[in-house]
């Protein structure tokens, strides 16, 4: 059986990092992508771990070789998914996560329909404003820019599979681990199994 | 939040009964519902418990005064699920399973198609046959009709959510609590919230 891609989304502030780097150090048997980006390395980045840092000029030739699963320019940065190691991935049936912004989940579901798109989503509005400011490494206007994109991205949360609320990271981690349970038992991924084994 | 409900089916001795006696050992929160019946008690049967058990009239006259949820002839015996106290558990917020043949399943998805439909499958024809045999409650000719209603049963796997493979019955409870956490995720019953909080 082949793996399955959860995409995983959200505004920036509710969380989706924390979940995930939480999820994978309870299964690393699941390939977490890594995206290339042109934003400037924060002290907290590692090089290959959090991102592939690369140049806007390298960014663009990979763009034209559609070595992307998606991109997305935000806040004035370039971010994308390597395709080539996330579709190995899969085929070798493992699961796979990709944690992106909103804009790449729609260019992954498009492509990718078979896909699970799960929007990680803050307690409250309240609670995702305190969660922008207390992050401390964005100036002003880029906390401005960041609340208004988020305020888009709710506007699509009824595009995603599951919304993943994230009122404290071990139940957002537990729920997250159900949902990639109940995803395998899904019907339509386990129909041929039926058709094989009991009508043959 | 409304309770969800889950409607457990599959073929004659592919184990949804013993799951859901494990799975409602470990979960008393959720309520499961028993079904009507007219036929006669086993040794192990307790009524109430496991069936209630009614007369051949008084089933018939349930059904003219609409009470069931479904209702479904199974070997020359009726099989009903009483509507009023499923309705009452879920309105009060708790998740409700229904364990039932797949003729009532199909009843059930048709006036609500927002629960959940999960065919419980053998994990090969082989020992869907030995587990029939094995009963040792049902003549030969009874084991045989069992088996071809099990075999048009498998035709319909595509009509529920989820497969849930009974390789074992703690595997099986696994999934099937991951099925129930994941659900109360599922989008559509979370939009609401995003509208009010986020969007209002």
């Amino acid at each position: 059986m082949k793996g399955n891609l959860f995409v995983i989304s959200g505004p920036s502030g509710a969380g989706k990092g924390t979940i995930c780097k939480a999820f994978m150090k309870k299964h690393p048997e699941v390939y977490l992508s890594v995206s290339a980006t042109t934003r400037k390395p924060r002290e907290e980045d590692v090089e290959g771990v959090t991102y592939f840092f690369v140049s806007e000029e390298e960014f663009r030739a990979r763009i034209a070789r559609d070595e992307f699963l998606e991109h997305a320019c935000y806040c004035g940065n370039y971010y994308g998914t390597p395709k080539d190691k996330a579709m190995e991935q899969l085929e070798a049936g493992r699961d796979v996560i990709l944690e992106i912004e909103s804009d790449g989940a729609m260019q992954v579901r498009s492509h990718f329909p078979e896909g699970v798109f799960i929007f990680v989503c803050p307690p409250s509005l309240e609670e995702l404003e305190a969660r922008l400011r207390g992050r401390g490494s964005e100036t002003q206007e880029e906390i401005s820019s960041r609340l208004e994109k988020a305020m888009s991205e709710f506007h699509r949360a009824k595009k995603y599979n599951y919304i993943l609320m994230n009122d404290s990271v071990d139940a957002a981690v537990s729920r997250l681990e159900a949902i990639v349970t109940a995803e395998k038992c899904y019907m339509p991924r386990n129909i041929d199994f039926i058709d094989k084994e009991f009508l043959k």
